[in-house]
């Protein structure tokens, strides 16, 4: 069977010895890894199983704590996946948000101003070597995909595969974190800087993925298409502890992951006849795994 | 209901006018569009619905002569999706392939030199203006997503969302085109160069891309998990007229498509606060329509 970018190790005697990706996680120091943010992390569950995002407060502070007073008052419970358009979005929330039967957001505001950069001062950031068509600079900010301006000291999260945001109308205070989103297509670069990102996919993300796309306009389920039910939203730490997930990430500001990069822009695995030599932030994996079973939970 | 990136134009007196993509279209002379290449253009049939893909002679003619002689003999019909791996591709082929009960491929070459890159010299090519991290220079040819190296002479397909590619094992001759895959997820251009890019998805992306992902390895499917059939694959060309897809694509030649790319380097709708002024050559729309009824067929 042809296997697409097959990876079989076969060194020549002179050539550099090159890891697999697999090889460079297996090799890790445990240090390396961090715990999921249990206090900044969702479960969502739905019928097929469970979907983990873990929460960026370091890019969108208000926006992440409206989410968690939305999740804690089990606003998600019992709502719906509204939106499905092929090639940019996954979108989930009230389907009848604006409407007189719309849930109520409760203590939640339901408007925010807008978290769509942040500061570049102070903010650990993990540069790439090869550029971005779309920012100055970019890279990792606690293992996000992050850009920066240090000319004009902004960062901020970029949409790359995965990344979760709040939805909002034109009014740019209009997303207060009761309609998420999940891209599952090309990077939508175009919407850094125009909308909070407020964290990530850490597993899971098929079941948002591959599911059924809308036929309505921008790929919103019509009436007459089933809306994939979400059972319930929680926040990770509020789990006994025997339910959370118990994951781990890459850091991103660590020689693991410095040697993924590297593995990654100049891939030397036999299938290869032309390495690119570089890389897009958006294709740089973020490796997830979990808890080895000799730590502590 | 918040709609992410809604376009209700509402435009300053004193503002560009701005137009949205519809309505680029909507103005676009009648020239400014082209027939499918009902020659070059596959028609693959799932239970689900049907699937167009053009073929790229321009870039990989043997190996588009070969698919369309496999596609001839009905080597695809009844054959299967064999792998789906989610922010990557789908592939399709025989799932005996390499075994003693692997499917002949008849006249068709089993292996066939790379096409992986085309000289630049001949090829008219519609340059975007940013940059690309990949290439020197990224850009359309016959409304396809390519690159090209003028100072090496060489130019390539892209592997942006929706490209389709013949796999190959780790020898660069063994592509012949009797495995396909597409790309359905962030654009994996460390591909580019590697392997024949031989097409694109102009109709049915979905039928693809929202397929349950593979459980093994590099996503194959395993045993246990049921094979999305593949009825049949035919050149539209070989339909009866009224059986072909009557589909236009966009020419990226000309000055609608040029309009196009402008409105998305600088989008001035309202919803857009911070509109990038770049764009990335995956991130391109190439629009596709039914042929309007007035034309004949």
């Amino acid at each position: 069977m042809l296997a697409l970018a097959v990876a079989l190790p076969a060194f020549a005697a002179d050539a550099p010895r090159a890891r697999t990706l697999q090889q460079i996680l297996d090799a890790s120091p445990a240090g390396d890894w961090r715990p999921l943010d249990a206090d900044n992390a969702l479960l969502m569950e739905m019928p097929g199983g469970q979907v983990v995002i873990e929460l960026a407060p370091r890019f969108a502070p208000a926006h992440v704590a409206n989410i968690k007073t939305l999740v804690r008052a089990h606003y998600f419970d019992g709502l719906a996946i509204t939106r499905v358009q092929d090639n940019f979005v996954t979108q989930w929330g009230d389907p009848h948000a604006g409407e007189a039967a719309a849930r109520s957001l409760g203590d939640a505001a339901a408007s925010l101003a807008p978290e769509f950069t942040r500061a570049s001062r102070g903010l650990p950031f993990t540069a790439l070597p090869d550029g971005d068509l779309y920012a100055p600079q970019s890279g990792f900010a606690d293992s996000f995909p992050a850009a920066r301006d240090s000319r004009r000291g902004a960062a901020w999260l970029t949409h790359c595969y995965g990344m979760v945001g709040a939805g909002r109308d034109n009014d740019p205070r209009s997303g207060p974190g009761n309609e998420l989103y999940v891209v599952i297509g090309q990077a939508p670069r175009q919407l850094d800087r125009n909308i909070a990102l407020v964290g990530r996919v850490v597993q899971g993300m098929a079941l948002l993925s591959a599911l059924p796309r809308g036929s309505g306009a921008l790929g919103f389920y019509t009436e007459a298409e089933p809306k994939p039910p979400i059972t319930r939203m929680r926040v990770v730490a509020d789990l006994p502890p025997a339910d959370r997930p118990a994951l781990e990430l890459l850091r991103s500001d660590t020689p693991t992951f410095a040697a993924l990069v590297e593995s990654r822009r100049k891939r030397r695995d036999d299938w290869y006849v032309a390495p690119a030599g570089r890389i897009d932030v958006c294709n740089v994996p973020l490796p997830v795994r979990e808890r080895p079973a000799s730590e502590a939970r």
